[in-house]
Protein backbone atom coordinates (compact mmCIF):
# COMPACT_ATOMS: atom_id res chain seq x y z
CA UNK A 1 0.00 0.00 0.00
CA UNK A 2 2.69 2.35 0.98
CA UNK A 3 3.20 2.81 -3.16
CA UNK A 4 -0.04 3.85 -3.88
CA UNK A 5 -0.29 6.46 -0.77
CA UNK A 6 3.20 7.86 -1.80
CA UNK A 7 1.70 8.38 -5.71
CA UNK A 8 -1.92 9.56 -4.39
CA UNK A 9 0.48 12.37 -2.17
CA UNK A 10 2.38 13.22 -5.34
CA UNK A 11 -0.64 13.74 -7.27
CA UNK A 12 -2.18 15.70 -4.77
CA UNK A 13 0.62 18.02 -4.46
CA UNK A 14 1.12 18.12 -8.40
CA UNK A 15 -2.33 19.74 -8.26
CA UNK A 16 -2.19 22.08 -5.62
CA UNK A 17 0.51 23.31 -7.28
CA UNK A 18 -1.32 23.98 -10.16
CA UNK A 19 -4.66 25.38 -8.33
CA UNK A 20 -2.25 27.76 -6.69
CA UNK A 21 -0.53 29.15 -9.91
CA UNK A 22 -4.35 29.24 -11.01
CA UNK A 23 -5.16 30.62 -7.31
CA UNK A 24 -2.79 33.46 -8.26
CA UNK A 25 -4.39 33.96 -11.90
CA UNK A 26 -7.57 34.43 -10.56
CA UNK A 27 -7.02 36.97 -8.11
CA UNK A 28 -4.42 38.94 -10.29
CA UNK A 29 -7.48 39.11 -13.01
CA UNK A 30 -10.21 39.46 -10.16
CA UNK A 31 -12.15 36.58 -11.11
CA UNK A 32 -14.23 34.93 -8.79
CA UNK A 33 -14.35 31.24 -9.09
CA UNK A 34 -16.68 29.00 -7.43
CA UNK A 35 -16.50 25.27 -7.50
CA UNK A 36 -20.25 23.48 -7.46
CA UNK A 37 -20.16 19.96 -5.92
CA UNK A 38 -22.80 17.52 -4.82
CA UNK A 39 -24.02 14.21 -5.59
CA UNK A 40 -25.22 13.03 -9.22
CA UNK A 41 -28.89 14.63 -9.25
CA UNK A 42 -29.03 16.87 -6.92
CA UNK A 43 -29.55 20.25 -9.03
CA UNK A 44 -26.24 21.72 -9.84
CA UNK A 45 -26.85 21.60 -13.42
CA UNK A 46 -30.10 23.14 -12.92
CA UNK A 47 -29.05 25.51 -10.19
CA UNK A 48 -26.79 26.94 -12.91
CA UNK A 49 -29.69 27.22 -15.70
CA UNK A 50 -31.57 29.81 -13.19
CA UNK A 51 -28.46 31.94 -12.22
CA UNK A 52 -27.25 32.41 -15.58
CA UNK A 53 -31.15 33.41 -16.49
CA UNK A 54 -30.89 35.62 -13.15
CA UNK A 55 -27.76 37.08 -14.13
CA UNK A 56 -28.04 41.00 -13.78
CA UNK A 57 -26.88 42.56 -17.14
CA UNK A 58 -23.30 43.60 -17.74
CA UNK A 59 -22.22 40.45 -15.56
CA UNK A 60 -19.40 38.51 -17.27
CA UNK A 61 -20.20 34.93 -16.73
CA UNK A 62 -18.33 31.56 -17.77
CA UNK A 63 -18.78 27.95 -17.26
CA UNK A 64 -16.76 25.00 -16.88
CA UNK A 65 -19.08 21.92 -16.57
CA UNK A 66 -17.39 18.29 -15.74
CA UNK A 67 -18.61 15.13 -16.48
CA UNK A 68 -17.56 11.70 -17.02
CA UNK A 69 -18.90 10.99 -20.44
CA UNK A 70 -21.39 13.02 -21.90
CA UNK A 71 -21.83 16.55 -22.85
CA UNK A 72 -25.09 16.95 -22.17
CA UNK A 73 -24.98 19.94 -19.28
CA UNK A 74 -22.79 22.12 -21.81
CA UNK A 75 -25.80 21.80 -24.45
CA UNK A 76 -27.91 22.47 -21.49
CA UNK A 77 -26.09 25.87 -20.36
CA UNK A 78 -25.10 26.89 -23.67
CA UNK A 79 -28.69 28.14 -23.91
CA UNK A 80 -28.07 31.31 -22.26
CA UNK A 81 -25.30 32.92 -24.41
CA UNK A 82 -22.52 32.82 -21.80
CA UNK A 83 -19.44 30.71 -22.89
CA UNK A 84 -19.67 27.21 -21.37
CA UNK A 85 -17.13 24.51 -22.10
CA UNK A 86 -17.36 20.90 -21.00
CA UNK A 87 -15.09 19.27 -19.51
CA UNK A 88 -15.58 15.09 -20.11
CA UNK A 89 -13.27 13.26 -17.90
CA UNK A 90 -13.38 10.23 -19.14
CA UNK A 91 -13.95 7.91 -16.41
CA UNK A 92 -12.53 10.10 -13.46
CA UNK A 93 -14.28 10.91 -10.60
CA UNK A 94 -13.36 13.95 -10.35
CA UNK A 95 -12.49 17.49 -11.85
CA UNK A 96 -8.39 18.31 -11.18
CA UNK A 97 -6.68 21.57 -11.68
CA UNK A 98 -4.78 20.50 -15.17
CA UNK A 99 -8.45 20.12 -16.63
CA UNK A 100 -9.21 23.50 -15.45
CA UNK A 101 -6.01 25.02 -16.86
CA UNK A 102 -6.03 23.35 -19.78
CA UNK A 103 -9.79 24.30 -20.59
CA UNK A 104 -8.93 27.97 -19.78
CA UNK A 105 -6.07 27.88 -21.96
CA UNK A 106 -7.25 30.43 -24.94
CA UNK A 107 -10.38 32.12 -22.67
CA UNK A 108 -9.33 35.86 -21.78
CA UNK A 109 -9.53 35.96 -17.63
CA UNK A 110 -9.47 39.44 -17.94
CA UNK A 111 -12.89 39.35 -20.23
CA UNK A 112 -14.57 37.72 -17.14
CA UNK A 113 -16.20 38.55 -13.56
CA UNK A 114 -17.49 35.33 -12.42
CA UNK A 115 -16.38 31.46 -13.54
CA UNK A 116 -18.60 28.68 -12.54
CA UNK A 117 -16.82 25.25 -12.19
CA UNK A 118 -19.29 22.21 -12.08
CA UNK A 119 -17.63 19.17 -10.58
CA UNK A 120 -18.40 15.85 -11.49
CA UNK A 121 -21.44 14.31 -9.70
CA UNK A 122 -19.49 12.50 -6.40
CA UNK A 123 -19.50 13.65 -3.10
CA UNK A 124 -16.39 11.91 -2.23
CA UNK A 125 -13.23 12.65 -4.51
CA UNK A 126 -14.28 16.46 -5.75
CA UNK A 127 -13.21 17.34 -1.94
CA UNK A 128 -9.74 16.45 -2.31
CA UNK A 129 -8.79 18.43 -5.18
CA UNK A 130 -8.83 22.00 -5.49
CA UNK A 131 -9.27 23.63 -8.36
CA UNK A 132 -8.18 27.31 -7.54
CA UNK A 133 -11.19 28.27 -6.53
CA UNK A 134 -12.26 31.10 -4.25
CA UNK A 135 -15.30 28.84 -2.63
CA UNK A 136 -16.47 25.38 -2.74
CA UNK A 137 -20.41 25.62 -2.76
CA UNK A 138 -21.78 21.93 -1.91
CA UNK A 139 -25.59 21.30 -2.75
CA UNK A 140 -27.67 18.78 -0.79
CA UNK A 141 -31.01 18.17 -2.37
CA UNK A 142 -33.84 17.28 0.45
CA UNK A 143 -34.39 14.06 -0.99
CA UNK A 144 -30.99 12.74 -0.14
CA UNK A 145 -31.66 12.80 3.85
CA UNK A 146 -30.37 15.03 6.34
CA UNK A 147 -27.47 12.77 7.80
CA UNK A 148 -25.11 13.53 4.70
CA UNK A 149 -23.25 16.32 6.31
CA UNK A 150 -21.92 13.50 8.70
CA UNK A 151 -21.03 10.82 5.97
CA UNK A 152 -19.29 12.98 3.55
CA UNK A 153 -17.57 15.10 6.49
CA UNK A 154 -15.05 16.70 3.95
CA UNK A 155 -17.03 18.39 1.60
CA UNK A 156 -18.95 20.14 3.95
CA UNK A 157 -16.49 20.90 6.28
CA UNK A 158 -14.50 22.41 3.35
CA UNK A 159 -17.58 24.27 1.49
CA UNK A 160 -18.08 28.17 2.17
CA UNK A 161 -21.52 27.85 1.30
CA UNK A 162 -24.23 24.93 2.16
CA UNK A 163 -27.03 25.35 -0.72
CA UNK A 164 -30.35 23.25 0.14
CA UNK A 165 -31.87 21.84 -3.17
CA UNK A 166 -35.11 21.29 -3.93
CA UNK A 167 -37.01 22.33 -0.54
CA UNK A 168 -40.47 22.36 -2.96
CA UNK A 169 -40.18 18.46 -2.22
CA UNK A 170 -40.10 19.26 1.62
CA UNK A 171 -43.84 17.53 1.68
CA UNK A 172 -43.23 15.15 -0.19
CA UNK A 173 -40.23 13.45 1.60
CA UNK A 174 -39.07 12.13 5.38
CA UNK A 175 -36.55 15.48 5.46
CA UNK A 176 -36.10 17.07 8.46
CA UNK A 177 -34.44 20.38 7.64
CA UNK A 178 -33.47 21.53 10.68
CA UNK A 179 -31.44 18.36 11.66
CA UNK A 180 -29.88 18.85 8.38
CA UNK A 181 -28.69 22.42 9.40
CA UNK A 182 -27.90 21.29 12.65
CA UNK A 183 -25.52 18.19 11.12
CA UNK A 184 -24.11 20.71 8.86
CA UNK A 185 -23.23 22.71 11.25
CA UNK A 186 -21.88 20.53 13.29
CA UNK A 187 -19.03 19.87 10.89
CA UNK A 188 -18.91 23.42 9.31
CA UNK A 189 -19.78 26.24 11.79
CA UNK A 190 -18.85 28.89 9.34
CA UNK A 191 -20.24 27.90 6.12
CA UNK A 192 -23.66 29.74 5.17
CA UNK A 193 -26.53 27.83 4.36
CA UNK A 194 -29.04 28.89 1.65
CA UNK A 195 -32.12 26.34 1.36
CA UNK A 196 -33.24 26.89 -2.67
CA UNK A 197 -36.12 25.42 -4.39
CA UNK A 198 -34.85 26.26 -8.99
CA UNK A 199 -38.80 25.15 -9.44
CA UNK A 200 -40.83 27.73 -6.94
CA UNK A 201 -37.57 30.08 -7.14
CA UNK A 202 -37.49 29.74 -3.68
CA UNK A 203 -34.07 31.35 -2.06
CA UNK A 204 -32.59 32.21 -5.06
CA UNK A 205 -32.31 36.19 -4.43
CA UNK A 206 -29.99 35.17 -1.47
CA UNK A 207 -27.77 32.91 -3.89
CA UNK A 208 -27.71 35.41 -6.10
CA UNK A 209 -26.87 37.68 -3.71
CA UNK A 210 -24.09 35.42 -2.01
CA UNK A 211 -22.92 35.68 -5.67
CA UNK A 212 -23.18 39.32 -6.49
CA UNK A 213 -21.27 40.79 -2.97
CA UNK A 214 -18.29 38.22 -3.70
CA UNK A 215 -18.45 39.62 -7.55
CA UNK A 216 -18.83 43.46 -6.45
CA UNK A 217 -15.99 42.48 -3.93
CA UNK A 218 -13.45 41.36 -6.14
CA UNK A 219 -14.28 43.92 -8.91
CA UNK A 220 -13.51 46.78 -6.28
CA UNK A 221 -10.29 45.16 -5.95
CA UNK A 222 -10.00 45.51 -9.94
CA UNK A 223 -11.01 49.37 -10.56
CA UNK B 1 1.22 10.24 -15.25
CA UNK B 2 2.44 6.21 -16.40
CA UNK B 3 3.30 5.48 -12.34
CA UNK B 4 0.04 6.77 -11.25
CA UNK B 5 -1.37 4.58 -14.45
CA UNK B 6 0.74 1.67 -13.08
CA UNK B 7 -0.32 1.70 -9.67
CA UNK B 8 -3.98 1.76 -10.74
CA UNK B 9 -3.14 -0.98 -12.65
CA UNK B 10 -1.60 -3.23 -9.53
CA UNK B 11 -4.31 -2.01 -6.79
CA UNK B 12 -7.26 -3.06 -9.83
CA UNK B 13 -5.33 -6.58 -10.53
CA UNK B 14 -4.87 -7.44 -6.78
CA UNK B 15 -8.27 -6.26 -5.84
CA UNK B 16 -9.71 -8.94 -8.95
CA UNK B 17 -7.39 -11.80 -7.62
CA UNK B 18 -8.86 -11.11 -4.14
CA UNK B 19 -12.37 -10.88 -5.36
CA UNK B 20 -12.04 -13.92 -7.28
CA UNK B 21 -11.16 -15.65 -4.12
CA UNK B 22 -14.04 -14.28 -2.81
CA UNK B 23 -16.30 -15.66 -5.41
CA UNK B 24 -15.39 -19.18 -5.01
CA UNK B 25 -15.88 -19.03 -2.15
CA UNK B 26 -19.65 -17.55 -1.98
CA UNK B 27 -20.30 -20.29 -4.72
CA UNK B 28 -18.53 -23.00 -2.93
CA UNK B 29 -21.08 -22.14 0.15
CA UNK B 30 -24.12 -21.42 -1.86
CA UNK B 31 -24.57 -17.52 -0.69
CA UNK B 32 -26.51 -14.87 -2.94
CA UNK B 33 -24.18 -11.86 -2.81
CA UNK B 34 -25.08 -8.93 -4.46
CA UNK B 35 -24.00 -5.66 -4.23
CA UNK B 36 -25.80 -2.36 -3.81
CA UNK B 37 -24.24 0.79 -5.38
CA UNK B 38 -25.50 4.09 -5.93
CA UNK B 39 -25.66 7.98 -6.18
CA UNK B 40 -25.54 9.08 -1.96
CA UNK B 41 -29.29 9.14 -0.91
CA UNK B 42 -30.49 7.38 -3.86
CA UNK B 43 -32.27 5.15 -0.68
CA UNK B 44 -30.33 1.86 -0.30
CA UNK B 45 -30.09 1.84 2.95
CA UNK B 46 -33.97 2.42 3.28
CA UNK B 47 -34.16 0.00 0.77
CA UNK B 48 -32.04 -2.73 2.62
CA UNK B 49 -34.28 -1.67 5.10
CA UNK B 50 -37.66 -2.87 3.60
CA UNK B 51 -35.87 -5.85 2.54
CA UNK B 52 -35.04 -7.51 5.79
CA UNK B 53 -38.81 -6.28 6.94
CA UNK B 54 -40.15 -8.39 3.72
CA UNK B 55 -37.65 -11.11 4.25
CA UNK B 56 -39.40 -14.62 4.64
CA UNK B 57 -39.32 -17.09 7.67
CA UNK B 58 -36.08 -19.03 7.60
CA UNK B 59 -33.69 -17.29 4.70
CA UNK B 60 -30.49 -16.24 6.62
CA UNK B 61 -29.39 -12.85 5.47
CA UNK B 62 -26.71 -10.64 6.49
CA UNK B 63 -25.80 -6.97 5.78
CA UNK B 64 -21.83 -5.35 4.80
CA UNK B 65 -22.68 -1.57 4.53
CA UNK B 66 -20.48 0.60 3.64
CA UNK B 67 -19.75 4.35 4.59
CA UNK B 68 -16.80 7.05 4.86
CA UNK B 69 -17.11 8.32 8.46
CA UNK B 70 -20.32 7.05 10.24
CA UNK B 71 -21.80 3.95 12.00
CA UNK B 72 -25.49 5.24 10.72
CA UNK B 73 -26.89 2.89 8.45
CA UNK B 74 -25.55 -0.31 10.23
CA UNK B 75 -27.93 1.27 13.39
CA UNK B 76 -30.40 1.46 11.11
CA UNK B 77 -30.10 -1.89 9.54
CA UNK B 78 -29.61 -4.05 12.77
CA UNK B 79 -32.76 -3.58 14.42
CA UNK B 80 -34.13 -6.44 11.86
CA UNK B 81 -32.48 -8.86 13.93
CA UNK B 82 -29.78 -9.83 11.03
CA UNK B 83 -26.31 -9.64 11.00
CA UNK B 84 -25.07 -6.13 10.35
CA UNK B 85 -21.54 -4.81 10.16
CA UNK B 86 -20.17 -1.20 9.35
CA UNK B 87 -17.20 -0.96 6.63
CA UNK B 88 -15.93 2.55 7.93
CA UNK B 89 -13.87 3.33 4.27
CA UNK B 90 -11.93 6.47 6.20
CA UNK B 91 -12.00 8.90 3.48
CA UNK B 92 -12.16 5.77 0.50
CA UNK B 93 -14.70 6.68 -2.11
CA UNK B 94 -15.68 2.40 -2.43
CA UNK B 95 -15.56 -0.57 -1.19
CA UNK B 96 -12.63 -2.99 -1.99
CA UNK B 97 -12.53 -6.79 -1.94
CA UNK B 98 -10.36 -6.72 0.92
CA UNK B 99 -12.25 -5.03 3.24
CA UNK B 100 -15.00 -7.06 1.89
CA UNK B 101 -12.81 -9.82 3.29
CA UNK B 102 -11.61 -8.43 6.32
CA UNK B 103 -14.98 -8.53 7.44
CA UNK B 104 -16.34 -11.82 6.71
CA UNK B 105 -13.48 -13.30 8.51
CA UNK B 106 -15.20 -14.40 11.26
CA UNK B 107 -18.59 -15.05 9.83
CA UNK B 108 -19.27 -18.54 9.12
CA UNK B 109 -20.51 -18.53 5.19
CA UNK B 110 -22.18 -21.73 5.03
CA UNK B 111 -24.90 -20.47 7.55
CA UNK B 112 -26.23 -17.58 4.95
CA UNK B 113 -28.39 -17.43 2.46
CA UNK B 114 -27.78 -14.24 0.95
CA UNK B 115 -25.42 -11.28 1.61
CA UNK B 116 -26.16 -7.62 0.95
CA UNK B 117 -22.97 -5.09 0.60
CA UNK B 118 -24.42 -1.76 0.46
CA UNK B 119 -21.69 -0.07 -1.35
CA UNK B 120 -20.39 4.13 -0.20
CA UNK B 121 -22.83 6.35 -2.10
CA UNK B 122 -20.87 7.07 -5.56
CA UNK B 123 -21.70 6.27 -8.97
CA UNK B 124 -18.23 6.28 -10.43
CA UNK B 125 -15.41 4.71 -7.94
CA UNK B 126 -17.72 1.34 -6.84
CA UNK B 127 -17.91 0.15 -10.27
CA UNK B 128 -14.13 -0.39 -10.71
CA UNK B 129 -13.96 -2.47 -7.52
CA UNK B 130 -14.97 -6.09 -8.11
CA UNK B 131 -16.29 -7.82 -4.67
CA UNK B 132 -17.13 -10.78 -5.46
CA UNK B 133 -20.70 -10.36 -6.00
CA UNK B 134 -22.93 -12.22 -8.26
CA UNK B 135 -24.80 -9.10 -9.03
CA UNK B 136 -24.65 -5.46 -8.82
CA UNK B 137 -27.05 -3.38 -8.14
CA UNK B 138 -27.82 -0.12 -9.14
CA UNK B 139 -30.19 2.47 -7.83
CA UNK B 140 -31.56 5.48 -9.38
CA UNK B 141 -34.04 7.72 -7.35
CA UNK B 142 -36.41 9.88 -9.77
CA UNK B 143 -35.40 12.70 -8.53
CA UNK B 144 -31.89 12.22 -10.02
CA UNK B 145 -32.30 12.80 -13.84
CA UNK B 146 -33.55 10.50 -16.33
CA UNK B 147 -29.89 11.17 -17.94
CA UNK B 148 -27.76 9.43 -15.26
CA UNK B 149 -27.43 6.27 -16.95
CA UNK B 150 -25.38 8.20 -19.72
CA UNK B 151 -23.58 10.40 -17.36
CA UNK B 152 -22.13 6.92 -15.44
CA UNK B 153 -22.40 4.49 -17.93
CA UNK B 154 -20.04 1.98 -15.93
CA UNK B 155 -22.25 1.02 -13.49
CA UNK B 156 -25.16 1.07 -15.49
CA UNK B 157 -23.60 -1.23 -17.97
CA UNK B 158 -22.48 -3.74 -15.44
CA UNK B 159 -25.14 -3.54 -13.37
CA UNK B 160 -27.52 -6.66 -13.43
CA UNK B 161 -30.75 -4.77 -12.29
CA UNK B 162 -31.49 -1.66 -12.23
CA UNK B 163 -33.79 -0.75 -9.28
CA UNK B 164 -35.44 3.02 -10.16
CA UNK B 165 -36.24 4.32 -6.78
CA UNK B 166 -38.87 7.00 -4.63
CA UNK B 167 -41.57 6.56 -7.44
CA UNK B 168 -44.02 8.03 -5.07
CA UNK B 169 -42.22 11.32 -5.73
CA UNK B 170 -42.78 11.10 -9.42
CA UNK B 171 -46.12 13.35 -9.47
CA UNK B 172 -43.60 16.32 -8.00
CA UNK B 173 -40.23 15.68 -10.31
CA UNK B 174 -39.82 16.78 -13.95
CA UNK B 175 -38.94 13.08 -14.56
CA UNK B 176 -39.58 11.37 -17.46
CA UNK B 177 -39.68 7.53 -16.55
CA UNK B 178 -40.06 6.19 -20.07
CA UNK B 179 -36.76 7.97 -20.99
CA UNK B 180 -35.22 6.66 -17.92
CA UNK B 181 -35.24 3.34 -19.11
CA UNK B 182 -35.04 4.27 -22.89
CA UNK B 183 -30.95 5.61 -21.73
CA UNK B 184 -30.20 2.41 -19.62
CA UNK B 185 -31.46 0.34 -22.08
CA UNK B 186 -28.83 1.77 -24.59
CA UNK B 187 -26.46 1.18 -22.01
CA UNK B 188 -27.23 -2.06 -20.75
CA UNK B 189 -29.96 -4.13 -23.12
CA UNK B 190 -30.43 -7.22 -20.35
CA UNK B 191 -31.08 -5.34 -16.76
CA UNK B 192 -33.51 -6.27 -15.90
CA UNK B 193 -35.42 -2.81 -14.49
CA UNK B 194 -37.95 -2.64 -11.19
CA UNK B 195 -39.77 0.49 -10.55
CA UNK B 196 -40.23 0.72 -6.30
CA UNK B 197 -41.22 3.15 -3.67
CA UNK B 198 -40.42 1.93 -0.73
CA UNK B 199 -42.91 4.96 0.75
CA UNK B 200 -45.74 2.88 -0.81
CA UNK B 201 -44.35 -0.18 -1.19
CA UNK B 202 -44.72 -0.31 -5.14
CA UNK B 203 -42.50 -2.65 -6.63
CA UNK B 204 -41.18 -4.53 -3.58
CA UNK B 205 -42.72 -7.83 -4.41
CA UNK B 206 -40.99 -7.77 -8.06
CA UNK B 207 -37.41 -6.60 -6.15
CA UNK B 208 -38.46 -9.29 -3.56
CA UNK B 209 -39.04 -12.26 -6.40
CA UNK B 210 -35.95 -10.71 -8.07
CA UNK B 211 -33.83 -12.11 -4.99
CA UNK B 212 -35.57 -15.20 -4.12
CA UNK B 213 -35.48 -16.26 -7.46
CA UNK B 214 -31.61 -16.44 -6.78
CA UNK B 215 -31.29 -17.74 -3.61
CA UNK B 216 -33.69 -20.75 -4.79
CA UNK B 217 -31.21 -20.97 -7.03
CA UNK B 218 -28.44 -21.13 -5.56
CA UNK B 219 -29.86 -23.53 -2.79
CA UNK B 220 -30.81 -25.67 -5.48
CA UNK B 221 -27.06 -26.21 -6.00
CA UNK B 222 -26.39 -26.68 -2.04
CA UNK B 223 -28.91 -29.69 -2.11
Amino acid sequence: MTDVIQVQKKVLSENARIANELREKFARTCVTVVNLISAPGSGKTRLLERTLELLPDGVRAAVLTGDIQTEKDAERLARFGYPVRQITTGGTCHLDATMIERHLIDWDLDDLDILFIENVGNLVCPSSYDLGEEAKIVLLSVTEGEEKPLKYPSIFFKAKLIVLTKTDLLPYVPFDLELAKLNARSINADAEIIETSCQTGDGLTQWMSWLEARVLRNAAVRS
